[in-house]
């Protein structure tokens, strides 16, 4: 079997650890069970290789042979397609968990990661687009909880679309944005509680800790 | 070949015409010159049957034989795998699509579509959440600048992924937001340019001042 292998940052600030997207790579390679080997670039300055691997200049990227994957959406895919443990090999119910995936990235992500900056600022003020951002994040969570009332995971058996999600809502978890959806707080719960996302998440601090 | 299908809202208020995500689904049947018919569903009332087949009360979804399938992104990847036009079958450039698909999602239009929000409500207040929005954008678009400088589409030939990416910046553009990306403005206008756009946009905008 091919070597995988995952690039982070050597280091980062406090605030973000146990929360930088490399966690979701992590958390599936542990669920497959597939061997992999961390390794890491510079936070502090981001060279023309580290762009060459990730035109944003973030992490994670994934080596997988002679290809370098970006996206942490896209490594999800790309590993769903290598384990059955990740996403089912059956057309009908991968189109599921597919679907899930895009709906954690551009559905939730998209209201909750902007609404988390403003947390993460400290920034109480009461504008028009300060509503709208909160308006957003709130429809989607109030639909989510009905779905998340009905079912234990997104699209069948756990899959890399609860990957997904469940590290989107940790984020807003975190910043106290679950208070009013007790079905989205439960799915984080049965999540984080895997062994897999366990091992990761330690794996992650001690990893960025290391460099201290 | 099966029916293809794409549900859409009956009525929109002017604001969003030309921009409601049904779009990137027409353009990308356009350009692989796929049979489809549009199919309609309240704007005002959305009942549990609208919920069925999208958990989030938007628009659109495909139904593609017995399939039903939500999220834009979801739907691009697989008509993209209906068709050469939209996605090539060879596993890297297809690897290619696919990251630049989500980094459209993801990395730009999670940092555009809230920024949008506020150009939408007209708020002008400068709070430390809205510059953190504010350099969340650019910085994205300083390094997609880089990117569009140096090449016509986002992966080999045209793509899924430039239907997604082109779309999102359009909306960037409709609120001045691309004044100091030229490459990401000329990169706009060398899609929305493109006969399947054309007729997609055109399509758009008919069937909701149709419904007035």
């Amino acid at each position: 079997m091919t070597d995988l292998i995952l690039t982070t940052f050597d280091w980062v600030p406090e605030m973000p650890r146990g929360y930088v997207r490399d966690l979701r790579v992590r958390w599936a390679l542990e669920e497959a069970g597939l061997p992999y080997r961390v390794e890491s670039v510079p936070f502090r300055t981001r060279g023309v290789e580290h762009f060459s691997h990730q035109p944003f200049g973030q992490v994670p990227w994934l080596t997988d042979g002679d290809r370098s994957i970006f996206e942490s959406g896209a490594i999800l895919l790309h590993l769903g397609e290598r384990s059955d443990a990740l996403m089912p090999a059956d057309p009908r119910r991968r189109g599921e968990v597919i679907e899930w995936l895009f709906a954690a990235l551009n559905s939730v992500e998209m209201a909750s990661l902007p609404w988390s900056l403003y947390r993460f600022a400290g920034d109480t003020e009461d504008t028009p687009g300060r509503q709208g951002l909160e308006r957003f994040l709130a429809a989607r969570l109030q639909h989510l909880e009905s779905v998340l009332g009905g079912r234990e995971w997104l699209a069948g058996g756990f899959s890399i679309a609860d990957i997904a999600m469940a590290d989107v809502l940790r984020l807003i978890d975190r910043f106290d944005g679950l208070v009013d959806s007790p079905a989205c707080r439960d799915y984080v719960a049965r999540a984080t509680a895997r062994p897999a996302f366990v091992k990761a998440h330690a794996d992650q601090l001690a990893h960025f800790a290391a460099a201290d």
